[in-house]
Order: C-alpha cells, then sequence, then structure tokens
C-alpha cells in the first residue's frame, strides 16, 4: 500500500506536526493578556489586531511556541493549535459537540486509526473534525447532512485544519438510509433519533458501535424505548459529563463561578447480528442487568 | 516506508478491526445477565464460567458480533472490545486513569496518529493503553516507570491488546531526565508532578502539551506554584471530569444511585521557548487573565 | 421572663436545648473510631456495645458535649442530635428525603414557625420530622398517609425526637381530598403527583407554596404538563440538589471516591387565584420566560 | 400562653403570615413574562414600572396570591416573598451566602425556634436573614461586622423583612473575642476562620455546633489544619453544595444552559469540653475513619 505512505506525507501538518510554520498552517496567536487568534499562514499576509500587525512571513518557516512582536511592540506567542482548541474554535452555524462529550464519544465508539464512522448529521463540524482526526491516516468519516449551510461549514472546517481527505461528506436525507456497509461505528446527532434504528442496523458491522446525543430526557426516553424493542442493540449504557474548571491561581484554587449546565445525554450501544430466534430476551435483561 | 505498511499489516486486529475472531484476538463474551468476559482466543482453548463452557476453536474463523452457546446452553454474544471496556477491564496494580478523564487527555494532549508522546509513571498501563492507541500506526509511546510490578502490568496489559509495539518502557527515575527530546506532548501522573518541570521542559518541543493528574488540592497549587515560576509554562488550565450515568430505562429515566465522586484534578498548559530577557510577565498575566 | 422558663420546660428538647442530659432525651454516643450511636436515655438503663457498656443514669444529669468511658476503658463523645443526624437516622422503611434536599425544600416552602403546611406521603418520617422542626413551636404539619407500616414509622420517628406534638397524622387516601384548608405550604412525595392538583388547589391559600419530589425525569415531564395545564400554578421551578463531600484531611484535601447520584427531582411552584378569565396566558409565559 | 400571642401580633408578618396584605409588609408583584419587584407597601404608595403603575391602596387590606392589573393594563400577582426569595432579593454589597448552601448550614447547624446563634460576618445580612428566621420567635442571632458599609446593609435588609427584632448586631473585632457565652452554634463567614479558633471555643457550648464557608481550597487545608490541632473539635465535615436547575419545559425536559460553578466550600465540626488529658488521639482518629 504505497498509497498510504504518500498521502501520511501529504498531509503532514495532522499527522506528524512539522517543526516550523508552513504555508497554509493553522496556528494559534496568544497574546499577553490571553487571547487566542486562530490564523492561516499565507505568503504575503497580515494578521492585523489592534495590538498591532505581523506579517505572516515573518511566522512562515520559523520554529513554533516561541515568541513574537508586533509592529507596535506587542508580544504573541504562536502555537500549533490543539484538537481541542479546534473544536473550541470551530466556526458555529449551529450548537456543537463539546469537547468533554467529544472525548468521551471517541473511548465509547473505539475510534482509532483506519476505523470507517458514520455521522449524521455534520452540524458545524466538530465532531466530524474530531473523528477525522482519530481514524488517521487510513481510515474514512461518511458524513451526513441534508442542510446546504451545515454542509459548507462542515466543509470549511475541516478544509481549514487539513482534514478533508479523510471524509467524505453527503448532502442526503437519512430516512433513505446510508450508503456505506459493514462500518465500525455509527453517531446520530439529529433531533430524533430513534426514526432510523433500522437504517443503523443496515450500515453497522454486527459488533459495532452506536452512540447518540440528545439535549432533552423525553428524547433520551424515546431513544431507549424504540432500541430496546430491537434485538440487535444490547449493552445500551446513557450518561452526561460534566467539566469543572478552576482558577488556576495556586494560593487561592478555586472553581471558576459559573460551569456549563448542560449540553446533552450520551446514549452509546452495541449492535449484534440478529437470528431468526430473535434475542429479545437477551436485549432486554442486558439493560435492566446493568441498572 | 514499506516497513510501515507491513506493521500495520501485522497489527490488524488493532488498526483495521478484522471482522472474524481471529487466534490471539481479545474478545469480550457478553452474558445474558450483562457481565462481561474478557478472552484472549486460543486454537484449543476453552473458556470456562458457571454458566457452561465455550471452545475457543468454536469461535476462531467466525464472524463477531453474534450469538454463541455454551455446553449447558447459555447464550453469550461474542464482541471485540472497545477501547473504553478495554481500559475498565485493566488488571490494576494500582489507581487507574479513567476513561472520563482520558477522554479529556487525549484531546488537551492533541493525542493523534504519528505523535511521540512521554507519560510518567506507567502505573497499571492504562492511560498508556490509550496513548499507544491514540499515536498508532506510527507514532510512538515513551513510557517511564520504576516500580517492577507497574512495569510488568502495564507490558502484560499492553501485550494483551496487541498495542506493545507503539510503546517504549523505561524503567528508570525520572529525576535523572527523559531520554527522549522534542517529544509532541508529555504527562506526569507521579506524586509531585512539581519536582520535574526542568525534565519536561528539556524534553518537550516548543510549543509542546503538558499534562499533569493528581488527587489533592494541596498538590494542584504546588504544581501551579512551580509551573508559574517557570516562563515556559503558559495558557495553563486546571479542571475536574465528572461522568454521571443513567438507568436505561426508559419509562423511569433516571441518573444511578451513587457515581464517581472524584478520581483527580487535570492539568494542562503548552512549554514555550525562553528567550534570554524570560517572559514571566507574560506567563503570569496569562493565567490570570483566562480566570 | 418566667413565661420563657415554663414554655422550655414544657417542649424543652425541641425549642431550647438543655444543657443537662435528661430522661427520655436522644443522644448521640460518639466513639473515637468514629461511630455514632443514637440512644434514648432512661432511667436505669444501659448502653450496650461491644466497646463496652454505659449505664444511663452516669449521663442522666449531666452536662452534653463531653466525655464517657465506658467499663472497657473505651471513651465515647456524649452529644445532642442535630436536625442533620436525626435525619440521617430515621428509621427506614421506605426511601428518604435527603438532607441535600430538605436544606432546600425548608427554603422553597418557606418553613418557618407558625406555619401550617400539609405533606403527602410521610414515607418514614424523614421529611415530617424537618418540616415539624421548621414550624414549631406554633405551626402544624399535616402529614398523610395511606400504609400502615408508614404510618407507624413516622409516627415512631416523631416521637423519638419529641416532635409529636407538632404533627397530624392522616391515615388517608389523598384522592379523596385533604381535611384542611388555606394551608402556606403542601408538599407531596407520592408516585403521581400530577393526579392531585385539583386537591392540592382546594387545600392551599392563594399565594401558597406548593412543591414536589420525584425520581424520574419522565415523573417530571408529567407533573410539569399537569401544572401547566391549570391556571392556578405559577412561577414553576425544577431543580436537582448535588452535594459532594471531602476527606478532612488538610495536607491532602481531595473529594470522597463516592458520592450520592441521584436521589429526586425538586418541583417548586405557587399557587394563586384564578378568576373567572383565567390566566393561563400567564401561567405559560411565566414559564417560558424563566428559561 | 398570653405572651406568645402578644408577640406573634407584634411579628406577624414573619410568624404568622396575613392572608390580607398589610401596611408595611413587603410583597412581590410578578409580571407576565416573569420578572419579580419585591416592595414594601406604604398608604399612599405607589409602584412604578414601565407597564405601568399600581397604587399600594389598591392592595392594602385586599388578599394575597391574586392578580391586579396597572393602569396601563398589564397584569402582576401579588405574592408574599419566601424565604428564598428574600435571599435571592438581598441588597448586596458583598458576597452573599447562596440559597444552596443557607439549606444545608441550617441543617447542619440545628437551627431551630429557640435557638442563640453567632455569626460573623455579617456581610449582606443574608445568612442572617435565615438564621433569624430559623431561631424566631424565641431565639436570638448575634452577628459581628467590622465594617460599616456591610452593617448598615445587614441592618436594613433585616428591618425590610421585619426581623431586625431578632437579631443583635455587633460592630467589633472578633480577634477581641464575642460578647455571648454558652450560645448553641456559632458560623465564621471570614477570610481566615483559623485565627478565632479560641474565641469560638470560648463563645460555644460544650457540643455546640461549628460552621463556616470558605471560597479556596487553601482556606480549607488551613482551617482544617488549625482545628485538628485543636482537640476540642470532632466530627469534622467538608462539603460543596451544587444546584442543577431545569427548564420547565414538559415535553423538552433539560437542564439549564450554565449553572453556578462555585460558591464556597462548607465546613462543620461539633465542640466538645476537652478535659486536662486533652483528647487529641480522640479527635485526630474520628476525621480519619470518617473519609
Amino acid at each position: 500500500m504505497p498509497a498510504l505512505t504518500d498521502r501520511v506525507i501529504e498531509q503532514r501538518n495532522v499527522l506528524i506536526p512539522p517543526r516550523l510554520a508552513q504555508p497554509n498552517d493553522r496556528v494559534v496567536l496568544l497574546s499577553a493578556d490571553g487571547k487566542r487568534f486562530l490564523v492561516t499562514l499565507q505568503a504575503g499576509g497580515t494578521f492585523h489586531t489592534h495590538m498591532g500587525q505581523i506579517r505572516h512571513d515573518a511566522l512562515i518557516g520559523e520554529p513554533l511556541g516561541r515568541r513574537v512582536v508586533s509592529h507596535l511592540g506587542h508580544p504573541f506567542i504562536v502555537l500549533r493549535p490543539s484538537l481541542h482548541e479546534i473544536l473550541m474554535n470551530v466556526k458555529r452555524v449551529t450548537q456543537i459537540v463539546y469537547p468533554k462529550d467529544v472525548g468521551m464519544i471517541l473511548l465509547k465508539l473505539d475510534v482509532g486509526a483506519g476505523r470507517r464512522i458514520i455521522e449524521a448529521g455534520s452540524g458545524s463540524g466538530a465532531l466530524t473534525v474530531a473523528l477525522a482526526h482519530g481514524v488517521a491516516p487510513s481510515g474514512q468519516v461518511y458524513s451526513y447532512e441534508q442542510r446546504d449551510e451545515m454542509l459548507r461549514a462542515t466543509e470549511r472546517n475541516l478544509t481549514r485544519v487539513g482534514l478533508m481527505e479523510q471524509v467524505t461528506l453527503h448532502q442526503r436525507d437519512i430516512a433513505e438510509g446510508f450508503q456505506e456497509r459493514d462500518v465500525d461505528a455509527l453517531f446520530l446527532d439529529v433531533r430524533e433519533p430513534q426514526a432510523y434504528l433500522q437504517q443503523v442496523e443496515d450500515a453497522l458491522c454486527d459488533g459495532g458501535f452506536f452512540g447518540s446525543i440528545v439535549p432533552t430526557s423525553n428524547q433520551v426516553s424515546d431513544l431507549l424505548a424504540a432500541m430496546q424493542a430491537r434485538p440487535a442493540f444490547i449493552g445500551i449504557d446513557v450518561m452526561e459529563m460534566m467539566m469543572r474548571q478552576y482558577k488556576p491561581v495556586p494560593q487561592r484554587l478555586r472553581p471558576r463561578d459559573t460551569m456549563v449546565g448542560h449540553t446533552g445525554y450520551l446514549i452509546f450501544a452495541r449492535k449484534i447480528a440478529v437470528d431468526q430466534a430473535g434475542d429479545e430476551g437477551f436485549t432486554n435483561t442486558m439493560s435492566r442487568k446493568r441498572s
């Protein structure tokens, strides 16, 4: 598979991060007062701020993790953005999946290099970015979205971080089914996930990982009821992630005054092959025993 | 790089999960009452339980995600374990890093295919497994541990899941420094992380990601004070992750009665190059402004 | 103020706690290893434990807050129990309302001396004790319970702490209505609170305080829907209380490993007079605006 | 008991809430868009808002819990404020103690009718109001505060809700000791509570309840260390209260997007008599065993 090797080399800013800033790299400029600016470097470009200007050519070819000074004398640190910073800076045209939830989704869906994963809808592409990053270099994410605006936002966000090759975008109503078969994992971020469980079963490999996020408890109940009516879904888990941030002051350590109170409920399950006899008793027992 | 391609083929149960169970595969056997048994398949082997026996040969070569029946007639589902299940089933000789924390660590350290990451100490190897999974196929984790028992546990856990090639184990006191230079990220899970910040600076690339986990608020204060005294650490974040699980009963949806109240505090920062003048004002302002 | 002295003698164990232990007093015996024993003092009685015996007569007439020694030489501290300790030590024949929830209920129902409050069902009497304590000396709690076992448990628990005079127990199906009118507050701890809202309206004074606790989100939805269909309920609030306890070790301060994950959802509202025109628009707007 | 009746009449808006609004009563006017206005009724007075005016005389002598209409035709509901609403509407000249914390403080300090309780400092008087409400009609709160502005705010807030008779205000440095002896409970809301533990021991009765609130974990450690060095403090508890509010929409039930992330850590203990031999071993064992 020499193609694989080539691709690795082409996409090096994702896979093996460069030590020297390159044209088209996304970098974070961190100001002394803690503000973060995400910039895509372009030969001849200029970064403008009220703290002065910085020419991109002064950064291109230079090492990252260092200080630069604007023409007004203000210092900035030039950094490669982390996946976490990229997720928090996705251009939003809709509610995004938050990092606190993304981390758990990656673990529960068993996301890793080489996996094939379906996601619907794409939304603003925050989770798409995380999944694409997780399956690189040899995997693929198939992202479904009907709305033009969302699809363009996802494509823009993926392109900005150099992960577009890892993703296939479908503008399509998932009620008509997914085009892929035998994928490793499938995640639904749609209003009525319970309406698409047959399509999920058709697309997921036996033993594959299913996940969903919904904002209300009523939707959790609706999805659980639909899953428990289908013998193919077992090992159901429901959870919320909460993140509590602290002010990093050693002599006066304390949590921040406000925190995110809610983003969504996460639901996970495994999809299995169902023989003629059905496995209903099995499925129901399963969920109950784990309570 | 043909070597890379070869390695991909050899480690296929990690990178491209097989649809048919193979010798040496780890599988989960899920019983109808919700118990999970992790088993390594071996030609001629037998899985024994009070619900009956299953011959490994009845599984090897067969598809996953299906039902098998023990000689006493009890059904089991055969599944590939998720990274989440592997982490929760690591053989523990010490407190492990929990999945709720692992997910955030992967995002904040920007773990991805091809990265080079240092970790100390290895502990039971739970985080080591997650990091190795995240940098596969072409990256490497350098894991430091002084205690024999922990080192053997980590090696055993990595071998069981086929990730040993992704990891270099060092039995060594990190006070003497790390052997690698210019790594992308570095994570400390040790009692006094503040004692090793010079060693961290020496090993991390400029712009590299630093993280640590400690169980007590006193340790957070100690680490923050040490970091803020060093101009190389900026963008400091401190947080706790809390996970709340629900009983998956659609008509009576409610959180479980008990939850994990605490595992540890997470501390993250970026390491930058420090010029002669020092960047102390910069560093301190940074942390304060983010409050 | 001789009147004060007189009153103290009548209601002494509730209103103005005595400094000297008296017959029939409830006391806590705290052992050196942190165990708490609630004991009712009786002339001639003996407290038995594996750490030795203590004669009640050695405590009666003596000051509280002091050390006593068992016949085997083990020390105990004799303390008056707090309302918190009483609540945590209520003899349970059913799930009790926890202190973390009781505190908020007292504030939201505006419980205070002299109030008249209805509660249903009594359960084991934990909330009954807290309400009775809150309305003493001149108020009254009317507690409804159909089940014999619960009623006896509540009576036993109230008697043990000397609060029976503050409470009227009714063994009665609340579907038939409450016997009191114009009460200040009313709390429902029953399986289907939405079934009794007409009865609640009939018993509560205009402007009175309504509250309920239910374990599942489905019940919250059912109750909210029923309340919003009735113009008499406004200012609806829904909340959960979470308590996080710490190990009290100054050099190693950290939350306890486990915490209570859930007890119940709390719902509160005000009941108003409804004129002929109805106030439906008012009610609905209200709830929505507070979101 | 004529004495009681007389007192009740004087303090009637606290103890037995009137059904008809009276001059000097505090009432809440609730608008149809969910805004709450606290108003003190005065003969001849007028309530002004952008939704129109309401003459106080139209409310005085009328029942509460009913609708009134402004001269512009906007409806308002007239309600007696709950203790919870009073606490949330205290005029703040400093950070106040929140209802989520107040509820637990009342339970852990065993606040009830007739108790004598010391508090320092008064702050804006939010906790003072709750304590005064809790000890009414026959108890007393002794509130210490050095700063003029705080003292005046506390007095103003107590007067507005008719609880000033329940409180004695002291403008005094508590380093010089408390003037009362043998009080039932004592609460410190000061920057360095550990500096005043001797004064606490002198004022609290044996077996009395001690509590404190501090915003940082460093202060918790400092206070715990000081308490554990003194054999008079046993049964130490440390906790945080978290409140999670929900949007009251039955078909789309979900927590609010943001929540209060932190107010303070609560520390509680009992004070006991210490004999010559000291009880140090006792005290320390106690705390450790409860972990």
